[in-house]
């Protein structure tokens, strides 16, 4: 795959959305490697990897809590909780206000999990009061389901008191932080969260290939005999790591590789506070930048991230997104279309490893950009 | 990770494992990119991976069949065809002989599909005759399912014995061809394979991330509404390429750009007819010269594969298997250990970018290993 059929640019173009994203070097460098799945180091790493996600959390295997990592995309690593944790008469309230939380709701659907949806408007967090009088009523509940950043508008639940509300009628907590978990502080304990997943390619910024589960282990073991899938069994991946200190079944070695390098300049960076002020600079940068252009944001400013902004398309006539985004992606600037049901909307994401002055060089793109496209 | 804690080696140690396995550096060095997953340059060379593959196979999509990727290992992708095409009703007969196929027999049980599990002898084919009678007496059978190179062994099943009863049952005939695929000729379409089944990393000697299933459309397509699993949903996975060629969920974009420069390797070889010759003759430098040094291999000749071998340990008195793993691990050579219930086995691959003088290097090792071991 070359920038173009012809010559091969000097470096890969810059990914503004909210992963596969943009990685160092360092991070795809440490692929450069054929290690054995079987091999006392590499599990010794997976090992280590395992202990410093907990320790990226601000938990700890002797207070209970373990790191599960999973093959496949952070969806695998959604739907193992599912698959894998919810009893046979269970019952899931699934808070939805995108496309990942309805993505919730279909992996139910598949497993025959009798589930409830309660849906709010894309524009506004999910509905706390809404989800305590739907468990008041219903105590066959067993499980409630809520993503943290919804990546489809960038907008961010408020998962502490939906916890609250959870932990009042003692039902297990399932958050995907997918594209939040490394990049904000989440005081998973304090939020009540049982089962929280993530994945390798987001703010963490290793490459896409695994998920990963962080939970409470007494949550997992309770689930003994649950599982209606082999290969996204959660508590079978745990038992395969304490057995021998192996994956089950084949890893992505030369992901998790990468994985490792990428926590270990998340760590030399400063952690996740140090992660969390880049990204939101990155995200003022844009927004400043985006306004001056006369472009609005779709959220309003006290629902949104810093992962990803959804940008409502600019009243320039017929705006046309694809034209818009092929002459990004020929100046080197790799942005994300919208995933909106009900209005046109393109994304920008500003994790993965950019920094102020590429939010700077986008803008001025998008500026020369819209420019071209209003003069022709 | 590195090969002593103190001084990294000029290179890796040679992995004589059936996957993750010694790839090519230019393999490798496919994955230092950041590519969109959205991005229509990734689009194309995921079509024309898809493309290549089934020509692999000398199959074509006008001939109505398909080549379908799906992330997470290898184990994923066989369980993605039992969750997604078998009927609620339907029932599966799994032909046995090793650990594969009963962790086939596991999925179908954690799925609570029916099925029923023919076992055969370790060191002895499955019995043709037995599924004979088997289908013959249970006309609500729908699936049958093997392994073609049962890993555990190194034994080659007869898929097209087998698939002549299946077929004139008129079953749906499952595959499991992780470890032979792309490494020996494999007819599908006179096998009368619906379902193949293989990976990233075994003979197409890419890096670990993916599994792929090369099946007819016709097939795949009759099961609309049966998946059990939205990650596993391989119909799902089929109609999301069709939509739009993309991923419905993020892919491991690294592992398959490793992935592209394999099979472009693997076409340069030859093809499968030349890399099934330089396994062939692989194996026979192994097995000749694990002869000279007194080691008998577990199978008999006529059932074995030229993909792994597995010997039996050597009669010098109580054999130490991790000591004798160790030394090789010391030398720069990576064995597999034995997976059998019976017999005390170890394992050597030659799959990957291994040649003769490979095997050669590997034999001397071994005997300086034996040696050492015998005279202490």
């Amino acid at each position: 795959m070359q920038v173009t059929p012809e010559i091969p640019a000097a470096h890969d173009k810059l990914l503004f959305t909210p992963g596969p994203l943009t990685t160092s070097a360092t991070v795809k460098q440490a692929m450069l490697r054929d290690v054995g799945s079987w091999h006392s180091d590499f599990n010794a790493l997976v090992a280590d990897v395992r202990f410093r996600l907990l320790r990226l959390a601000g938990l700890t295997r002797r207070e209970g809590w373990e790191a599960i990592l999973l093959q496949g995309s952070g969806t695998f690593g959604v739907e193992s909780v599912f698959q894998t944790c919810v009893p046979p008469d269970g019952r899931v309230v699934v808070l939805a206000n995108g496309a990942y939380g309805e993505r919730m709701a279909q992996m139910l659907k598949h497993a025959r999990i009798v589930h409830r949806v309660l849906r709010s408007a894309e524009d506004a967090p999910v509905d706390v009061a809404a989800l305590e009088s739907c468990l008041a009523g219903d105590p066959a509940v067993t499980h409630v389901a809520v993503v943290h950043c919804e990546t489809t508008t960038g907008l961010l639940n408020p998962i502490d008191s939906i916890g609250r509300v959870v932990k009042r009628f003692g039902k297990a907590y399932v958050v995907d932080a997918m594209s939040s978990f490394g990049g904000m502080p989440i005081d998973i304990q304090a939020c009540g969260i049982d089962f929280l997943v993530s994945s390798s390619n987001k703010c963490i910024e290793g490459v896409p290939g695994f998920s990963f589960v962080i939970c409470r282990r007494a949550a997992l073991l309770s689930c003994e005999g649950w599982a209606r899938s082999l290969s996204l069994d959660l508590l079978g991946q745990l038992k395969g790591f304490e057995k021998d200190g192996k994956f089950r079944y084949t890893p992505p070695t030369h992901v998790i590789l990468a994985f490792d390098q990428a926590l270990r300049e998340l760590e030399l960076e400063g952690g996740v506070p140090a992660r969390h002020e880049r990204y939101r600079r990155n995200h003022q940068t844009l927004l400043a930048g985006m306004q001056r252009l006369g472009f609005q944001p779709y959220l309003n400013p006290s629902l949104q991230s810093s992962i990803i902004t959804a940008f409502l398309h600019p009243p320039i006539g017929r705006f046309d997104f694809d034209r818009f985004y092929t002459e990004l992606s020929r100046r080197g600037f790799i942005i994300y279309p919208g995933k909106l049901t009900q209005m046109d909307t393109f994304r920008i994401a500003n994790i993965g490893r950019l920094f102020s002055a590429d939010m700077e060089q986008l803008v001025a793109a998008i500026g020369s950009v819209l420019s071209q496209m209003c003069h022709e």
